[in-house]
């Protein structure tokens, strides 16, 4: 088995790799990364990835870090295999990375900042601060509104098929979901028919069983 | 001219898409949106980018916004043009792809960060808040320490060329040396040599003579 993902199951950056990797049907070894013994700041890891940080990926003598780079590379690279994530035309390409990066910055900005307080912090016994989840409730909610007229117009983000710009968010959608923050896609409709649909796809569902195992 | 960038000469990442098309050759017209009038919030540019924020770009009928987006569509859509700034190589161009993530990640949260305190705030008449300083030049001098390595083992960030990874950090480059933190580059020979080398580029020099007019 040639392509190798180190990762940790908690880490979404992690999932946005696994999920990639199942939507386009590769087969790969998962080496698990245990984070609270450190092994992503053990030399044998910065190997891997210099910042020390989950995933790194091989493939052959490939190596290869920062999911979202990863999740390009495994698209064009792997591109007759499974889903086709990454549009051949020139145009429809360019809208794809477009909302890539949306997810990549004003989305996950916001994604972040509630994970952190709402998951993170309270799993190590912690409270949220309100005032943080306020601030970034209200800026995932101005994205949001952004995403609700794009989906008028598109059937998905990037345009009418699902595409890496949907797929690179999945992880934080199922993990805002659990939390009180499924309102706010819920309150727009095209989005939480966008979100449901996406966290409904068979590759997604077989991560979460990886994950569960 | 079929090519118009929306944007403003004081935007980092409007000079990161001009930088783009002067390494590529296009011509293009420059429409200079007034952030102080606030015509980045005016409905005219928001049919360009939705968020209302610069810069944007047409290509005929094409619109896309996000700096980064953009120049990955100028680097792939005018492929034979200028400068080759990703490699057809798909292993290259994976490295390419990882680099520029770097950039666009921990690079630019301490750059954005260290630019807030030290140059919009003044410019403003307000003072730097020390502590953020320091927060962020810490931040970066870790990033830098991981480029000082990595440029040990090639000229460039994705490899032996010039490429996006390099060129999307240039504007950042270029503020951050008019502050203290030029000492944090400084400090790092490779590192140094090569902000040195890719701000001395003709397309930089070029946008720096448009900024000035």
């Amino acid at each position: 088995m040639a392509i190798k993902i180190h990762g940790n199951p908690f880490s979404p950056a992690t999932q946005r790799v696994l999920v990639c990797l199942a939507e386009k049907e590769i087969e790969h070894e998962f080496v698990v990364i245990d984070l609270m013994k450190g092994e992503h700041k053990a030399q044998q890891f910065l190997t891997l990835n210099p910042f020390g940080q989950v995933p790194a990926l091989e493939d052959g003598d490939l190596k290869l870090f920062e999911s979202r780079a990863i999740n390009q590379y495994l698209a064009n690279q792997y591109g007759s295999k499974g889903t086709e994530l990454v549009p051949k035309d020139a145009k429809k390409q360019a809208l794809t990375a477009v909302w890539s990066e949306v997810e990549a910055h004003p989305f996950d900005a916001a994604a972040i900042g509630l994970s952190k307080e709402l998951i993170v912090k309270p799993m190590f016994g912690g409270a949220a601060d309100k005032a943080v989840v306020e601030e970034n409730k209200e800026k995932l909610a101005k994205v949001l509104d952004v995403y609700e007229a794009r989906l008028s117009a598109s059937k998905y983000l990037g345009g009418d098929s699902f595409s890496l710009a949907d797929l690179n968010h999945i992880p934080s959608l199922n993990a805002l979901f659990t939390t009180e923050i499924k309102a706010v896609f819920e309150a727009r409709p095209r989005v939480n028919a966008w979100a449901v649909d996406i966290l409904g796809r068979a590759s997604w569902k077989k991560v979460l069983q990886i994950l569960k195992s």
